[in-house]
């Protein structure tokens, strides 16, 4: 048996088990759940040691690999670090259970009660990258919506994704739960990942959390379906009824309050009828803050220290202190340079033009779409969810941040007294 | 250029179109859709003839090739049906329109609005096979809930689709809309199905209506997510405490109303305990129905007419006027072989024990179950859906029936002040 073949096996092994795990946690109550979370929150500040210890393992490989800056960054743990993930699993467990949560019930006419009631989707497999507080984060999610969780961590994230994962095990079962409810990949073999890809019947759904390549791989490879977004070219279109000073303070927020996250502006549309009006207090604003400005030619005119934005601008995520800056006309405008350029995750209009704010809102075919407002709170915990394991740009079952309800499916329960069918 | 290029070239510009369509029918008004829908029942009807003689084109072919019995039944259109197809469009129009409904509404304490509300899917792939109707119902659903359609029809009915195409187009000008909103592949070329499937990025999921091995090769071959059931293998347990009259109602009712459709149960659990109290009755009067009886060995020792089931019995759709019988150990013992056997469709407890039946409805994991009720009841008009585009067995996005809103997705709207974050 070669290698392949084992890890082939493994994953197959894994995908039963997780599947086994499922079909109980389904029937866990809220408390067992919390109880699990709660025990591994302290197990996890009891090891706070342990677990600084193996990443700082992880990060001295890390860092005799070359890897500096924001990645090592993401990898690192210390003390707050690991508190933020305890308190994380705390804030899971006080989240409400969307488990058996009866969402609509009705009366026929042909004598039938009917309720729609949520359930657990199965087992879902996490695929991500260096950050090891995903681990937590996504196990306590896919846990308190009862679902097993199949955790294919980085591998620069390793030692300290397992060292996590174990305070995670010893909460389960403290809570009476199967260790198999969270299970990690314990190799870095990327075979893992295909084979992880290819457990449909075992697997129900894949959420990959990461760069864009990773997402990409996942979504042409996945025999499953996955939840993702594979970019977020976020724009703002400043109206020329928009008020100034909002145009200011949402384009400034919107680009640079955190410039590495999926909500942040890629591009601002500028109505043509609003370049002299708005745009040049917008972007003093915006180069103030240290923000590199890329803008078409009717932009640069208006200032030439503007450079001058390539084709390609238009379809990037710079997720950096830079921003394309195009001309449009008017919300129309906006919206065609959206449905050609966007990605559909996360779009605002600013303007006082109440008409011109509901087209917006209509037309644009984004996950999330804002009316004077920041596009950094596209966000599951500002939405009001609580937590959330992603953003989904696609359509299909869950759509925007995808939180504790997101992860669940439902069932009919049919109930009469006796009736048969004429 | 060579064939199948041809037929690749010529899916991907039924893609691109059906995008193109769908962008501006999710902005068509619930007047507009109605408009079209009415309008083509009205041709339909009017167009009788010419649909009846490309139906009889299509039967004199199906004969030929030795298609009998109920497939040919099932391709059959006369007066009238062709009346029931004009009717259905009719009853799609008469139904709620779900796009630009409201599902929620919340104000959150960072000053954010919040609605969530439902919008099209996009594009919807319909592979069918010999029934013509399903032409019509499938793209009057997709319509109705502002989704380009994309019909892949069987080989055997496509003259009769066709003419019933012809109508929805008509429906579809006359009101305004594109053609593209409903299109019909126009080859039988089966290299056009594996084009469809492989339309990711175009087609935003794939519904398909017909026999197992169809489903199969769909759910086997898709890019695409694929809302179907693979198998209606229903479970009727009748447990100790089932009233008698109740069980033998409930159970000659879910097998033999119609034998030939998904709901139709096609093995009984028996409680062990319930084996003399409950059985015999049952037996007796499916028997005097016309059903085979096939059952493990304590059924066939209360009675020896009984053929004796075998394995693979557990696990049929027969779709016949036969029934599996087994017997199990009480409610548990029915959940567990409906875990390992079931097709995670319909299944029915029958029982007074409030008790068993909650556990029953809880612990049994499949898109529809059932309290002393039929189920031939599995059915999103009997469900007050108005109609379905079929039913769903998996968990992601919709389960159990498919109406008008489970074809659609949400956006989120966000309406501040001139909120930034933090």
């Amino acid at each position: 048996m070669n290698s392949e073949q084992n890890i082939k096996d493994m994953m197959l092994d894994m995908g039963k088990a997780a599947q086994a795990a499922a079909h109980s946690l389904a029937q866990a109550t809220t408390e067992q759940k919390n109880n699990a979370l709660t025990t591994a929150a302290r197990i996890l500040r009891n090891e706070q040691d342990k677990i600084l210890s193996a990443n700082g393992k992880d990060m001295e490989m890390a860092r005799s690999r070359g890897i500096t800056g924001a990645m090592l960054d993401r990898l690192l743990l210390d003390g707050p670090r690991v508190e933020s993930i305890a308190a994380s699993l705390t804030a899971i467990a006080k989240l409400p259970d969307p488990v058996g949560d009866v969402m609509a019930k009705w009366d026929r006419p042909n004598g039938l009660t009917i309720s729609r009631v949520r359930v657990p989707l199965g087992v879902i497999g996490i695929i991500y990258e260096s950050r090891p507080n995903v681990t937590a984060d996504a196990g306590a999610l896919c846990l308190k919506s009862g679902n097993a969780a199949i955790l294919r961590g980085g591998s620069e994230s390793a030692l300290s994704s397992r060292a996590i994962h174990d305070c995670l095990v010893r909460g389960l079962t403290g809570a009476g739960l199967s260790a198999d409810c969270i299970q990690l990949v314990p190799t870095q073999d990327r075979a893992a990942v295909g084979e992880l890809l290819g457990l449909a019947g075992y697997v129900d759904i894949i959420v990959p959390r990461g760069g864009k390549s990773l997402i990409a791989r996942v979504q042409n490879d996945s025999k499953i379906p996955v939840m993702a977004h594979l970019d977020g070219i976020c724009h703002v279109y400043v109206d020329a009824a928009a008020d100034l000073e909002k145009a200011v303070a949402i384009t400034l927020n919107a680009k640079m309050r955190r410039t590495g996250i999926c909500g942040a502006a890629e591009t601002l549309l500028i109505d043509r009828a609003a370049l002299t009006s708005h745009l040049p207090a917008i972007m003093d604003a915006l180069k103030a803050a240290g923000c590199e400005l890329r803008g078409d030619e009717r932009v640069r005119q208006l200032d030439p220290d503007v450079i001058a934005a390539k084709a390609e601008d238009w379809d990037t995520e710079y997720l950096d202190a830079i921003l394309a800056i195009k001309t449009v006309d008017g919300v129309d405008g906006a919206i065609a340079h959206i449905a050609a350029h966007g990605s559909r995750h996360t779009d605002c209009i600013i303007t006082e033009n109440d008409q011109a704010a509901e087209k917006f809102l209509t037309e644009v075919d984004s996950a999330i779409v804002m009316h004077n407002t920041s596009t950094q709170f596209a966000d599951g915990g500002e939405f009001g969810m609580g937590a959330e394991i992603g953003i989904s740009t696609g359509k299909i079952h869950a759509r925007g941040p995808v939180g504790l309800e997101q992860l669940t499916s439902y069932k009919y329960q049919v109930r009469s007294h006796g009736q048969t069918r004429s």
